[in-house]
């Protein structure tokens, strides 16, 4: 499986300027309790400890064990822009505590021939906060770490899926027409590899662009593209971009549009562009008019920010757990909530029906068969038409509309990829699936 | 008057390098409906064409007329922490709607010879915000510019008087003995200024200290504060201090304690020290647990943090307007609100007793006569005991027991020293008590 790191590590390299290998030195060393941040009591005292201060200018805020705290504290560390829910009350989730239950689930990880519990299988992947819904009501709720009920946790890559699914609103509203080229909407991007790519290949990412985002290679350009986007630094070379947009315009092609699945976060922020130049806001204001203040939500949420103060669409998102299980919960039912249809039934119906398998099966995951990948949400296409939103270092949003069951997780796992996360948690979500269907709750 | 100007213009004046006079050039050439940052389109399209783009690090984001959108945007150039309100419901406020009739109230501004409505002086002082409460209700709410109802809006030196609330309350709670030495709280500062002061001479800013707030001299302190407290740009010289705390150590004595007060900065960020050091939490956390949470809050609110994530507790809160009036109600309702004493009656006996006049006179404010200082709420001594908390470029909350009225502005006047403000604003404040009581409503 292919290493997608989170920008944020990479930021952080950039600014200290580490080799690779030591970001990663302390990783699997502590386990999920020891590097539980009250463990590691982060940033407590006035002023905390050398030793328990992160920090951006040194890199420590984004490698593990600080990472564990910082994920739930990103808006202490970069300039962000808020994600209003509005003024109106919070709509409640309703409960059914079937916890004990959930937690003594049994399943086989992938690639191991010994059972775990749903609960032993949380310190595996270093959960910091999981929910689970059934038929809407919330039946598991779990905090941990630095992770409150109140908090809000960084949702890394999942925020592409509240991307797609924004771009997915806007093409059912007409605003977006899929099949017209980028250029139609974003004539900046002329001379850059969207130049002539279309909207779909875009929101399915099977453009053909040069850019990797292997950190293993200090030349990829995921490292020129974290640079463009921290307003904490300015470019080392005058001349290089700085900021999401003006990277975006230097993107070159590599390869034919439409041809394979590449995932390149680049497209999501592409996509953002595209959603700003058709509505006149950024993502952020998107997103809070067209979904936060419509579904009741319980906390604002925000974005990191450039240096212009473009929201980061492909990564850049932090949200608290019950909004991020209201939002896996309107998703599920098709975009109903609170007796209105905030998200248009067409754009569901897109939504859902799926990607190419074809083009996904070329970039070859090996623990993702039959998969796909469409309006940057994935798709397991098992059995129960399952399809999911994923974050590195473990975000997620897991939906199941056999078993009316939306699972959401926040994480810190030390490993970026979710390779780490997925023997413990893809068989844990069909596990916790089957038993919800079959013991007719 | 002497002139107290935001650290953060300094910071965008540091950061930049530019010569004072230069963040002046344009004072008062625009006027208020010029400068309506609507008008100017500031960050609008994407991007926003350069002359429109406000950023941090070519410090454009803090000079007028571009500080009139940075005003309500500041999460978007800085890091910065939260003050949770909690997830309950907010309280809301109640209407008694006298808009028209105060619109129409008329006042000489000090120093003129001629009469003026409330609804002109707006525009004089470039208001960007204003709520009137009368018998705890809103008899007057008005937003223009940026600020939105569900916006927030930098309090700047507002703040401070935030903090001393906070300290009153824990030296009511026997937290904090405010005839202690601040080293017995703060070990830290033994070989600063403030190792020989008390934590009463802290708190009504009557400490000798060496530290100039004249932004017009470059070695004034306030530069080295600044970017001490600025988490954006390392310090130029790697041995200066880089946290507000660090700066705080490093302050020298100039003069006698308790002899004269002296407005300065530094001894709200030493209050926040003490008041972190006996809670164990920073004051961000202290003013969501003992204040935002119990007041109905409709916002969370957020300070800007320094590079060690310490809230600037001299400077950095946001909020909303309406949750900026609750607060002033709730000091003007002796700290009882929502059926809970959330604030100890004998913080507020104190808070509003005052401060000595002798040692304020001999800081040679011209315009506030028989005013003083305590707690860091300014007060007017005046037949009303009317008294506020102030902040550059206009940020008000104006209490007048008599009346029952509480006045709360948030402004971006290019000036930044209350004395720009404070001629079109004392007497109308003034003016509007005396109608509210003569109309006995």
């Amino acid at each position: 499986m292919k290493t997608s790191l989170t920008f944020l590590l990479i930021t952080a390299m950039v600014l200290i300027n580490i080799p690779k290998a030591q970001g990663q030195k302390d990783i699997k060393v502590l386990t999920a309790k020891e590097s539980d941040p009250r463990v590691m009591q982060w940033m407590q005292g006035n002023p905390p400890p050398k030793d328990k201060t992160l920090r951006v200018d040194d890199g420590s805020f984004f490698i593990f064990p600080g990472l564990r705290w910082s994920v739930s504290h990103m808006r202490e560390f970069m300039p962000t822009v808020g994600v209003s829910k509005g003024l109106k009350n919070a709509a409640p989730l309703a409960y059914a505590h079937l916890k004990s239950e959930i937690d003594q689930i049994r399943f086989m990880p992938l690639g191991k021939n010994q059972w775990i519990s749903f609960e032993e299988s949380l310190d595996e992947v270093y959960a910091d906060g999981v929910i689970i819904l059934h038929h809407g009501k919330i039946v598991y709720e779990h905090y941990r770490g630095s992770l409150t009920e109140e908090g809000q946790h960084t949702a890394m890559s999942v925020t592409k899926s509240v991307t797609g699914t924004l771009g997915a609103i806007l093409v059912a509203e007409g605003l977006i027409d899929p099949k017209k080229k980028v250029t139609d909407y974003v004539p900046e991007l002329k001379n850059s590899a969207f130049g002539d790519a279309t909207v779909r290949q875009v929101m399915d990412m099977t453009t053909a662009v040069q850019f990797s985002e292997d950190y293993a290679d200090p030349k990829a350009e995921i490292w020129a593209y974290s640079a463009a986007g921290n307003p904490m630094v300015k470019p080392a070379n005058p001349n290089d971009p700085n900021s999401y947009y003006a990277y975006l315009k230097t993107v070159k092609k590599k390869g034919k549009h439409g041809d394979a699945f590449g995932y390149k976060t680049i497209n999501s922020d592409a996509l953002g562009w595209i959603i700003a130049k058709v509505t006149g806001m950024s993502v952020a204001e998107v997103l809070s008019e067209r979904i936060w203040k419509k579904l009741g939500m319980e906390q604002d949420a925000y974005y990191t920010v450039d240096a212009i103060g473009t929201p980061f669409a492909g990564g850049g998102l932090s949200l608290g757990l019950r909004d991020m299980a209201r939002f896996g919960q309107l998703i599920l039912a098709n975009g109903y909530a609170n007796g209105e249809q905030i998200i248009p039934l067409a754009a569901m119906e897109d939504l859902k029906k799926g990607g190419d398998k074809t083009v996904f099966k070329k970039a070859g995951y090996s623990l993702l068969q039959g998969w796909s990948y469409h309006n940057m949400w994935w798709m397991t296409n098992n059995a129960h038409g399952a399809f999911s939103a994923r974050g590195v270092h473990g975000q997620t949003i897991y939906i199941d509309p056999k078993a009316d069951m939306v699972i959401v997780r926040f994480a810190s796992n030390p490993v970026a990829s979710n390779s780490a996360n997925d023997p413990y948690s893809l068989p844990a979500y069909e596990a916790i699936a089957t038993y919800l269907i079959e013991s007719k709750r």
